[in-house]
């Protein structure tokens, strides 16, 4: 297995592509999470639309730079749209992500999870837990936390990578990256991202966003990029931050502010063992 | 064309009024908005009530003072609801306004747009590119962003018009407000509002509040008050802030505590060409 | 009538069972609020599920420490899914919550929520109009408005409790909660929790948080517990802030910081005449 590091140049250019094609950013998400993850995106320079419904999502789909799928509220309206989606960014090759929320102990994402997995996302995202249910190693955590650890589910995820074609991302203290044979680790952020809502769903926008910006680079770069602008720009927000509340509107304008020299001075790639 | 202003004083009558009688508003809205619209009319002083589903929507527009009818996820179940709502709302003369978001691209909310808008909605609030398609003029911007000008799409606005009976009210940089006949240009706000999610969206529903709360007055110096009053929250909220997060929340600030002087003094109402 | 305070030693008590158990709250509520909901418990340290769909409510309710089902935007889906937990519920004695947002002028929620009161929830939280409805002795308020005093509305709360078995809160200026033989009064709180949406909702998914947390302590206890926490930290939250935007924000902040100090040194628990 190849260790790599992201440098601070490759995140800076990943998000300036991102503010420079305003991707626009189809998310089929939860509704607990709809408008944090809007503002999220917008905050960031990508231009979101939550085309979800059954007759529209797959002809936007056909004009998306990129596609979130998350299955935290799979209504069957929703599963349905999913599915529109997804065929038709299968067929125009239009990036899209996967975020299998909370799945394991629900039976209807869990199995909808499981076979969107093989149609070809560019990216999965999830936290460790779940990404050990989706890799067959694992039955789940209590709702959106995780009772897993990160690089307890490393092998798994880097097996779930080489099964789909996809770039597998576990979320946790320490993020985990990996395309099957590299894998990056990213050590920014805050437990405060935990403490809110959409902390993780937001994240798989961004890197939505980021995939839609930019398909000419490797996309393993893309996928930490997008990790680690969002991990940074949170790492910042929490300073100042009293609690909850003012981390999430502080997080939005540190977002819309990130700048270079912010992430050469704040990166932290840790090079896996 | 006769061209004119809204004063000052218009827009604290309106806005006293609003305040005042506390109009009951019903929203059926798109759920990526739903909660800031609900927190955008709180603080105006409305009453909002996101009442939108079959076998409801009906009976609430008979006790609601004004309606939103929003088609930014437009479900099975909140198409039928707004047919209801709409139904009946005609019936009881209730004012209504038709947000017809994101049209063109996307066939449902195109085809639900059209038809809406020959029941006799009391405004049409949209940005450019959404009131051209609507008017029969143009296809459609990317999602919620608009690609067209507002000077450009005004002759199309002012025929829409003229054909609904509704006022139109074309959202961007220096806002138009026509009856067919009239036209009010309102040159308040901020970029910021475009980089929040339901910067428009909130609009619309604070339109309906506005009419709801005065039915006596002419109906484009009332949708005018309501641009405006909200522009200068708008306005007044982003010279504080540091971005989009912090904006949100000054904004809701701003539109609680907004008076009179703040009004006269910041009031910018262009007369057209 | 027996009366009783709630001592602030009690408060703090189970406000550390909340943070020490991090009870898993499925809450099937309305999709205005379901952010600030999820937010407003996380911030209290439980772990918010908002798991509403058919299929998954069942199962999820299994293993959920607690249930939150709130009326305010029951699309038939929620409808379903909502009766599905709520049996599961009562087969595992889990703890659950009704809300019964805006009944009276509405059928289907009404009807919902008359069925729904029948099955053993443990507690049921509404503002005056909504309790004098459920328990027959009104017509409802005009939305989420409260045209009715908890005073008027006591001994059809205090009847509804012996008739349910449920604990009710009423929410008001000065909220009572009663088993039907004991009240309790608690006089905390700020205008400005009726100024933000979800005001009332996000403290029916605290009662939930904290029964969830504690099933061995007095219910009455518990539930004025929850109550009284929520509105000393919404207290806190109003002194700094200037209109509801920065409400909403510093009471989330309170939430997560609210420490035996501030609860010992605000706590009102009136003595019911």
């Amino acid at each position: 297995m190849t260790q790599l590091s992201v440098r601070a140049e490759d995140v800076v250019r990943r998000l300036h592509a991102v503010r420079r094609n305003a991707p626009l950013v189809q998310c089929i998400t939860n509704t607990v999470v709809q408008n944090v993850t809007a503002n999220a995106l917008l905050a960031l320079g990508a231009s979101p639309a939550m085309t979800d419904i059954v007759g529209e999502s797959g002809p936007f789909a056909r004009i998306a730079s990129g596609l979130l799928v998350n299955l935290g509220t799979p209504t069957p309206e929703q599963r349905d749209a999913a599915q529109e989606a997804v065929a038709e960014a299968q067929r125009t090759q239009t990036p899209w992500v996967l975020d299998p929320v909370a799945i394991g102990a629900l039976p209807i994402r869990t199995a909808l999870a499981h076979d969107l997995a093989g149609r070809r996302p560019a990216a999965i995202r999830g936290n460790a837990s779940e990404i050990a249910v989706l890799a067959g190693s694992g039955d789940g955590g209590r709702g959106t936390d995780s009772s897993a650890e990160v690089d307890v589910v490393l092998p798994a995820a880097q097996d779930l990578a080489r099964r789909t074609h996809a770039i597998v991302a576990v979320s946790g203290p320490v993020d985990a990256v990996t395309d099957g044979e590299r894998t990056v680790r990213i050590a920014n952020g805050t437990d405060l991202l935990t403490r809110i809502t959409g902390g993780g769903c937001a994240l798989g926008a961004a890197i939505a966003a980021f995939l839609g910006a930019d398909r000419d680079t490797d996309r393993l770069i893309v996928v930490s990029s997008a990790i680690a602008a969002y991990t940074i720009a949170a790492e910042i927000a929490a300073e100042d931050s009293e609690g909850p509340g003012s981390f999430q509107v502080r997080f939005l304008d540190a977002l819309f502010a990130l700048d270079a020299t912010e992430i050469v001075d704040r990166i932290r790639t840790e090079v896996a063992r």
